[in-house]
């Protein structure tokens, strides 16, 4: 990040610092505040661990140039992506100076929990009166051809604990205990094998994901007196946190009332379902990747969260970036081509913007 | 049951130790071996933990005699049993020798795996031509009541684990994965609420019990590879321990074919349903309980398991016993006058049986 402070102060960028609890965020801004012709990007710099360093063929943090890639944590997601824009923009500014302005925002914390990261950066900005006209975010887009998918939207994220209580008691009494095992089956059943919807315009139906129920009791003759379970839902258009919180509420409410338990719901929405309809953002993005890249991008809502998520209430956002086949996983790489070709891509994107 | 070995060695009965493994079991006859009039008497001296002995208002192994009752492990469950049994035979020797045989089992493993403790004299009964006509069990049979409830018979009891296995993934991608949760919740819902059966003529219906789900994955957006799940079915005599595991296997088989899992089922039968129906042994302690009690018992079926799952295979088997409230619990304790009582329905048993 000190890097690019450097870099982009020294081709005219105006850079300031948004750190907020620790995490490092960096502003930078070419041209002229609150231009309404404001392009920005939204990237991130930290990355998630390398687990063992001993299940990999190249040093994580070595950038290995090895078979025409480079190696390493972050190749894909995303520090090839933030040096792809950032040398986009410092090749635009220092040949064309265009004729509006271009933000930069880094962020530290994308893959962490995210609440002094692109928030801060959008808060400092809110704060000095800093505009985006419109933003295109870095992640790994594409499944595995470079240029075949970019993203309008993300589906939203809620999670729900499960908590059933019963009344513990021995497996040979069971009419003087209540077993709060059925009800979470029956609760469980019923939340898993719900069609939530049918999919929308824009995206593909939502499903809802069981990730696990525990109990705990070792004892095969002993009825448990609670436990728990969780479910993760990823949502479309047609839910919001709110109802869908409210729907396993009332379900649990159901089981509840036919097994004779006590369900405790407990829920945490990590971001709700956003889309920028195709149009003149997308548009630009979807000509500028096939004038490159030769295919023109699906526009898919699909896949897990990102800060787009928190963008897309400042201006309409989009993203596109790298294959991210690799992402998260050991010996992760990208072609270098792949890299030149992003960063043609985002020059192009420039070029159209400022036309 | 080195106290009990003396006493009935001083009294004319022949005892012989049947220990294996380290676990302590005793043999006495009095009387000729193999008479066609044997009568039989089984116990167990050993107890369930205490616990923590802070707990208790008196020393648990103190045997402390307070407000007309002896407080102390093992008061109901089953020492004071033993007592009873042992001294209506010394009794009965002492005073009229009967013209048949006398033979009493103790072991010290009835709380245990119970491996090596009744099934060890059983053993060596065999390997002796050792026989008994009919066999009383002498576990606490009664709920609240002295004499109220005799048992003649057990239901079984048969465990199955189930480890039900997917495809690891993410929770944004679950077409990539096979969640393993909702086909749990499904097989256990369908095993929980299917009703086995109405009861018989000597069984209440059959009960399953889900015991626990366990998955211990903390990720809210991981679909986990492998869910565990335990369920314990106690089980009336339309059932085996066989037909039920084979039930839960061919369910598993359903639920796997429908959410493309697989299943694995282990299971451990505890012990088969059995019953002594109704008949010349049951009249025989019915009669001696309403002659010292005033109450006829009722014949059941129900509870946990005892020894006579294995007394059963070698000839008709009941239980008398005391009132079972504070068995297994802090402060158990049983009152003297109930001991009393219990040795008087236990000669009275001898009376009649040898009458």
């Amino acid at each position: 990040m000190e890097l690019l402070q450097t870099m982009l102060t020294e081709a005219g960028f105006e850079c300031r610092r948004a750190d907020r609890n620790g995490v490092p965020n960096l502003l930078a801004r070419w041209g002229v505040k609150g231009h309404e012709r404001t392009f920005g990007f939204n990237g991130h710099t930290d990355v998630v661990p390398v687990g063992d360093p001993a299940d990999w063929t190249a040093d994580p943090f070595g950038a290995e140039l090895r078979e025409g890639q480079v190696w390493g944590r972050g190749a894909t997601d995303m520090k090839s992506a933030v040096a792809a824009f950032v040398a986009a923009a410092l090749d635009r500014v220092r040949s064309a100076p265009p004729n509006g302005a271009i933000l930069i925002a880094l962020t530290g914390d994308e893959e962490g929990p995210s609440v002094d990261g692109t928030r801060a950066l959008l808060d400092a900005m809110d704060a000095e009166d800093e505009r985006m006209a419109v933003c295109l975010v870095g992640e790994p887009t594409c499944p595995d051809t470079f240029g075949e998918m970019m993203k309008i939207g993300r589906r939203g994220s809620v999670t729900c604990q499960l908590s059933v209580r019963g009344v513990q008691g021995h497996v040979a009494y069971p009419h003087r205990a209540t077993n709060p095992m059925p009800a979470m089956a029956r609760l469980m059943d019923r939340l898993a094998s719900h069609r939530l919807d049918e999919g929308t315009d824009h995206f593909e139906p939502s499903t809802l994901a069981i990730t696990t129920i525990d109990t705990g009791n070792t004892a095969t003759n002993v009825i448990p007196a609670e436990t728990r379970g969780t479910v993760n839902v990823r949502f479309n258009d047609l839910h919001t946190g709110r109802s869908l919180i409210d729907w396993v509420t009332a379900e649990a409410a159901a089981v509840d009332a036919e097994f004779g338990t006590r369900t405790e719901v407990t829920s945490h929405v990590s971001g709700e379902s956003f889309v920028t309809p195709p149009g003149p953002l997308s548009e630009l993005v979807a000509n500028a990747v096939e004038a490159v890249a030769g295919v023109r991008p699906v526009m898919s809502t699909g896949g897990g969260t990102s800060d787009a998520r928190f963008v897309k209430d400042h201006c309409p956002v989009v993203e596109f970036g790298l294959v991210g086949r690799t992402m998260h996983q050991v010996d992760e790489r990208v072609p270098v081509d792949d890299v030149h070709r992003l960063k043609a891509v985002y020059a192009r994107i420039l070029d159209d913007w400022f036309a």
